[in-house]
């Protein structure tokens, strides 16, 4: 295949970064990793999963000219905690590592995030780079700076802002990547189709066998896809005072199924995949979507193997209380990301509450 | 006392903010805090020898307009730690507080600090507003967006650059200070006075006994002074990425002191008061100082109480050592602030270590 690796660039001035897309980024460390390297001190972050895979060949394509260091946290978002973060301060004092080093975050979206939290806190800021490795935190978590960690009253409730220095995104590592999180990072893959490109939602509704295949071509299409339309949305609104928030269809929702099943039986792409058709279905009765509209969207779901109905166990009542937690709650009012059409999302918090009600009566108990 | 409040500005463009200072400010919460909240839920944060004096008024003050919770921290350096900083997210999410929320740090440098980091990192960031009730903090930390807390490893690893929305610094609250914090926030002032303005140093020489008489005219101009050439050298330099730095005399050697005991016998002034002698005598030792110079800083010093000699349980090794973890550090080599003469301070990696050998020698074992 041509033209790889892909360049793209997250246009935020003087914290510009550029997102590299291919097979084999980890093994050129000195074209992808050493522009962007600000001292001699680099801490690299990864977990029991994906170090015994990657670590050891990137450590080794680093140690000649750096002083490398690791730590390896558990796997698994139930460990994404200030616990953890911790674990990763421990380490670079014990280094005694100074403003001048960086972090590499090599592992998934737990990783990345906790990574990028560690680096906006130490010493109040170093830098980071982001080497996801799943699916999911290659097209969504390891771009745009959102770091941080969850709070057993809520996911993602403790963070910061801080932009990785660039992000390498080696689609080698999905070959190791368990098929189950494969699919669950293909639910952020279709977000990015139903809230901002209508013709990227086709496309994926028509080659999503090849891409369930991982087929290189239509892979690192969709990857590129995706990114491109992240990095646009984070340009254009950083802090997420207002468009970014679309980013978050269907994690309202998602984040009430995660944080009901203690983080750790639904993955995150699962419950994103709910929380979308859950949005889309709650469209559809505010007389936005059609209701083909919302069929088709939880049939791709459903064809790439993802939830499309919330745990038996949730209630109305359990959503409604731990939505209230959402960080998109502002004066007591609940924002939710909803659907105009297929390509076109918005935010607001001016939606009938008795639509509301009845989505999640619809979903809360067996439909038959 | 005539022009009070007095009133400045930190000047950071869209985030700058007023500092008010005089007595009674807290009676006058529609005037100095009101206009400077953003959504209706305020959590106050204090500690436990601040809240029985202050607290139940600020509360009383604010209940009838906003809804206004509380959490009290237990006092001393020594809680300043992740573990306290999560209790205010504790209590954050257990009112199920959104961005809108706003913080208010009623307390010490301690209070302040935690407070602040909490602000930048709940929901990855809501607004704060500082109520300073010590000398110290008064000057010092509630004044340019560092928060933070320490690690057993080493003071203030662990922050966030938060500026406050506004910082009220209300003089009565010093009375019911115990007299050896006001004494431990005169080695902050005088600090000014060493590091930018030589005038403000003889003028502190001349008017010690009035301020250790809590004397109002002389205190508000000093408390003024202070937060004016914090304020400037903020506005210049909010990210420390140079001349910000100054502010830090003394404090590299403090906090080894700080560190070496726990941070529970020294209090932060007593360390830095003990620091910037140090930094001066080798200044002297380099060439800059006058030895008449370092010792009018002494005897300033000695009159205010403070201590200008480390615990005799230090070492030279233990200082190396422990001043090798500062933030200051850069690719291995320890940045100093230094001073040229009184009232001009630099920042330098670039001096003759053997003149900080025998500055430590001189300092780690009695002199008599």
């Amino acid at each position: 295949m041509e033209n790889l690796p892909r360049t793209l660039t997250v246009d935020l001035g003087e914290r510009s970064y550029p997102i590299f897309i291919g097979p084999g980024i980890l093994n050129s460390p000195d074209q992808y990793i050493f522009p962007y390297l600000k001292g001699k001190d680099i801490m690299v972050v990864s977990n029991e999963t994906v170090a015994p895979l990657y670590l050891d060949r990137l450590m080794n394509g680093l140690r000649d000219h750096y002083n490398t260091e690791a730590v390896v946290l558990p796997d698994g978002e139930q460990y994404k905690t200030l616990e953890s973060v911790n674990l990763i301060f421990d380490a670079l004092l014990a280094n005694k590592f100074g403003r001048d080093a960086t972090l590499v975050a090599l592992g998934g979206g737990v990783v990345g995030d906790m990574t990028g939290f560690a680096a906006a806190c130490y010493q109040r800021g170093i830098d980071f780079l982001q080497i996801p490795t799943t699916l999911l935190s290659q097209v969504d978590s390891s771009v745009g700076g959102k770091t941080g960690v969850n709070h057993p009253l809520g996911k993602n409730m403790i963070g910061a802002f801080h932009q990785p220095r660039a992000v390498l995104i080696d689609i080698a590592t999905l070959s190791t990547l368990e098929m189950r999180h494969y699919r669950a990072g293909l639910a952020e893959v279709i977000k990015y189709g139903l809230i901002e490109d209508c013709e990227f939602f086709v496309a994926l509704q028509e080659n999503i066998d090849d891409l369930l295949r991982l087929e290189q071509d239509v892979l690192v299409d969709a990857i590129e896809t995706s990114c491109r339309i992240k990095a646009e949305i984070v340009a254009d609104d950083e802090r997420e005072s207002g468009r970014r928030a679309i980013l978050n269809l269907g994690h309202t929702f998602g984040h009430a199924i995660e944080t009901a099943t203690g983080y750790s039986e639904w993955l995150h792409g699962e419950a994103i995949a709910c929380g979308m058709v859950m949005a889309a279905d709650l469209s559809e009765r505010l007389g936005w979507l059609a209701r083909d509209e919302v069929d088709e969207i939880r049939a791709l779901f459903q064809k790439v193997g993802l939830p499309t109905a919330p745990p038996s166990s949730m209630t109305r009542e359990g959503f409604i209380d731990l939505m209230s937690h959402d960080k998109k709650v502002v004066s007591g009012q609940l924002r939710l990301v909803l659907l105009k059409t297929i390509g076109q999302a918005i935010v607001s918090s001016e939606y009938d509450q008795d639509c509301l009600d009845k989505t999640l009566d619809a979903f809360c108990k067996p439909l038959d």
